[in-house]
């Protein structure tokens, strides 16, 4: 937790400033840059360009067939699945030249007591001259559960394309964009052209159930094989809209809470004791209520403290974001939003703020229709997604402080206690100036025309703070798919579009890197991951 | 609903004084009461209770063999055991000389679409002497479901019996009381004594499954089987205790709400979604809080404007019930009941004052675990007893007011809707005078010698409002298990000494009401069954 206080102190600078020189860094660069020009595109990746697009026929026979491969991690009965899936793209990798390794993480308990070894994580490696710097790619080869009879309107496992939509389990997340790699290197080979970066593949499969094993065996492999690493590349994200490429380079962390009031010994009827006893669930639903006022601002004393304000031009860093406030309305179907007239704040509410969300509660009657208990014991959930410079510890500790000295003002003779559902997870966030997020910039450019916008989400992912603890190199998060591709949902789809072209940024991007000339520092951040 | 409101006028005066009467006259006959020696026990019933005394082990027989159907309504493929239990009743009412008749009531169709008849209600009547008076005896032979794995010591449809307790499924409720009267009759006959009543039967087998066809059936017998009736009995409710017995002569009702807020068109992920958008979860736990204060109050305006003002000397009437807070609070575990030194506050906050008691919330992350989702939709379950003279008219017209009242200065873009979740129950108080209620007054004195304790309950009974609105006669609740009995628990038992002393009560009863000489009045209260 030290690490976590430290790590957080060190970023207090940076984050702001970064934010704020991203923003106007990508306002200044006007899409129409010289540097966008079709003319000014390097040779060899004009050359590259176009045999992806000859290819793209073939990409799309390639996802076909991964999105074929039943590797739901989720499923015992699919697990032969998941590991033909990883012998699959070891198999491709091998093609490419590239040294492989499956590493066998250890087993997997379920909740029924089936154990199944957890299948192989692999680590493949391709170009080992010093001369050059060495990227890490992280992606995963499992995918969600599905079923056509969930509401698709295809076989999620047969890849169906339609009005330039590719319709499959995984084909967004993360079989499309991890093929975008590999197609991506293949291009580099096929045009005879050296590879601008040694590379480095950690894939796994265990992405949609948590990344179990992929922890412990990364924190073992700091000075084997993650140790010349220069710089981290995640595919795994999304664009916040439809249309317009970004770079993201902050996610929001996570602190959960289980409030638990007890009241007796066992649940009661309420017509016979209603009244006569002090009911949990009412003390709950009061303490609860005391965690946000009517306009969703959290309540908890010194939660805002470590939060940077405002700056004065902030706003406008926001406002420049393509992101249309009536589209996000629809897709989620509210009438109103939070900030109805406020694309900014809106953007900012998700990202740069913290939010208190109440989750539910277990142990009182939660199914249809009428029962008359009164529940003996009942567990809030509520969880507070954290931003920087906001530390799990600190959260924790004014949470539980306000709670605690809320319930001294109820009396109640009922027993009331909070904790952490698990350890938090801290905000996260890196240089977007960082010569990676430049190169990434550079290679959209190229691409769309445009440079992407600089961008974090709201949630978090753990495999971005393992890999920068674990390689202490600045990642990259470098979205291949669309805000729309419904990577959990029925009918997941990437469109062809950001297939294709996703392919080019990934081969552009190599190629960027192949120009950093400077030697890259160790990241500042030193974040800790759960 | 006119019908309601015009009944609770009427009953406004004369419940309170009812109550307070009541309490008076059981503590002014104190146990020592002349009538109360066994010398003054009238001749037959000296003969019956000694009979009854013989016969222990037989009616124990009786009832072993009873509790061996397992004439579970709830269980579709017990049906046919549910039936079966009818035809064995009908059997020993048809040796008793019954008249039997097994009324259809139709089919009932199942959550899966399994369609099954219903179990016939037995109507039987024995006597048509137009100078006694006419007994109405309603009990149910169907039982809750049990399953030795549910936490049984003992095989629930064994009927086994441990220190001087008859453990088994139905044991109290409600074969072992129907058994009573059946006996009782039988020592009548048994000692060639006339009967004093003409005594019909209405015995159901739905009443653990919400007494389905019942209703209807009553209802259109209102001016056929039911019309010569004078007065009703039901033993299917305890004593409030384990020791003394006691007549019930109240319940509350209940309003049961539904209090629903819609978000959007899905559910959010809190990490993407969370401080862009109004949680309706965050609403719906404010408007919960407005419902009670810390100390269970009821918030809403007008919602005692119905309820009695406590008279100066009320308080000593529940005083003088045998009841021990000590054992009540032991009893269900908690640190500390609501009204923590006070046996009257108790008491009365269970059957003279409204309560209302937050149920559950619907639609929210209910599981164990965590789960980062925002609901879009959330119901909230509440519901208020009913004591006189509310009505749940007036009720239901209060709650959606003031919750409607607050759900507009919240301002919220969420919609929100409140309804009753059924009808509501209104409450029942009957008048503890009636000659019913005295001859049972001394029949408990010659069995038990004291006078039982006067008291109300806190939950309502359905058929009680079925059967005073079908008869619009007197009905009496007359209790033959304890307080500890665990009707719907594991182990339900019932004890030897309530078995057998209740069914001398039950004869003395029948005796006290065959010296009844004034005709029995139409029921003052008229209300209405939902």
């Amino acid at each position: 937790m030290a690490d976590s206080k430290k790590s957080t102190e060190s970023q207090k600078k940076s984050t702001t400033d970064a934010t704020k020189k991203a923003s106007t860094d990508s306002q200044k660069k006007s899409t129409t840059d010289a540097s966008l020009l079709p003319e000014n595109l390097p040779e060899p990746l004009q050359n590259i360009f176009q045999l992806i697009d000859i290819n793209k026929d073939r990409y799309i026979s390639a996802l076909r067939e991964a999105v074929g491969i039943r590797s739901i991690s989720a499923w015992p009965e699919a697990r032969a699945e998941v590991v033909r899936m990883v012998t699959w793209a070891g198999t491709k990798l091998r093609e490419l030249g590239f040294e492989v390794e499956l590493r066998k993480i250890g087993d997997q308990t379920f909740e029924d007591g089936t154990v199944l070894a957890l299948p192989p994580v692999i680590f493949a490696s391709l170009g080992f001259d010093n001369r050059k710097k060495t990227l890490l790619i992280y992606g995963h080869l499992d995918v969600q559960p599905a079923r056509k009879e969930d509401g698709w309107d295809s076989d999620p496992f047969l890849l169906s394309e339609c009005h330039g939509q590719l319709f499959g389990r995984g084909a967004t997340d993360d079989k499309g964009p991890v093929l975008g790699w590999l197609h991506a290197i293949e291009c580099y080979q096929a045009m005879k052209l050296d590879l601008p970066v040694n590379i480095k593949f950690v894939l796994e499969a265990m992405e949609e159930s948590g990344s179990e094993g992929l922890d412990d065996l990364l924190k073992a492999q700091k000075d084997k094989f993650l140790k010349n690493v220069d710089l981290v590349c995640i595919s795994d994200n999304y664009w916040l809209g439809k249309n317009k490429p970004c770079l993201t380079y902050g996610l929001r962390g996570l602190c959960y809470f289980f409030l638990e009031v007890e009241g007796g010994i066992k649940d009661l009827h309420s017509g016979v004791f209603g009244g006569a006893v002090h009911e949990p669930m009412a003390d709950l639903i009061w303490l609860l209520d005391q965690l946000t006022d009517q306009d969703g601002n959290i309540l908890v004393p010194g939660i805002m403290d470590d939060v940077p304000e405002e700056t004065s031009d902030e706003q406008e860093l926001y406002d420049a974001i393509e992101f249309s406030l009536d589209d996000f309305r629809r897709e989620i179907g509210v009438c109103q939003l939070r900030f109805p007239q406020s694309k900014a704040k809106t953007l900012m509410h998700r990202w740069r703020y913290p939010a208190l969300s109440i989750h539910g509660i277990q142990g009182c009657f939660s199914d249809p229709g009428a029962k008359t208990v009164i529940p003996r014991k009942v567990i809030g959930k509520f969880s507070i997604r954290l931003v920087p410079n906001q530390t799990p510890d600190q959260v924790e500790k004014v949470v539980m402080a306000y709670i605690k000295e809320k319930w001294e003002t109820r009396k109640s003779p009922n027993s009331m206690k909070i904790y952490l559902a698990d350890d938090g997870v801290p905000a996260w966030t890196t240089n977007p100036f960082h010569p990676s997020y430049k190169a990434a910039r550079t290679a959209v450019g190229y691409v769309f025309h445009t440079f992407p916008d600089m961008i974090r989400e709201g949630g978090y992912m753990n495999q971005v703070l393992l890999l920068q603890e674990t390689t202490k190199k600045n990642v990259l998060l470098l979205p291949m798919g669309a805000s729309d591709d419904g990577a959990h949902s029925q009918n997941e789809k990437i469109d062809i579009r950001n297939y294709i072209e996703g392919t080019k940024v990934m081969a552009a991007y190599l190629y960027e890197v192949g120009q950093i000339t400077e030697p890259l520092e160790e990241a500042k951040e030193e974040v800790r991951c759960s």
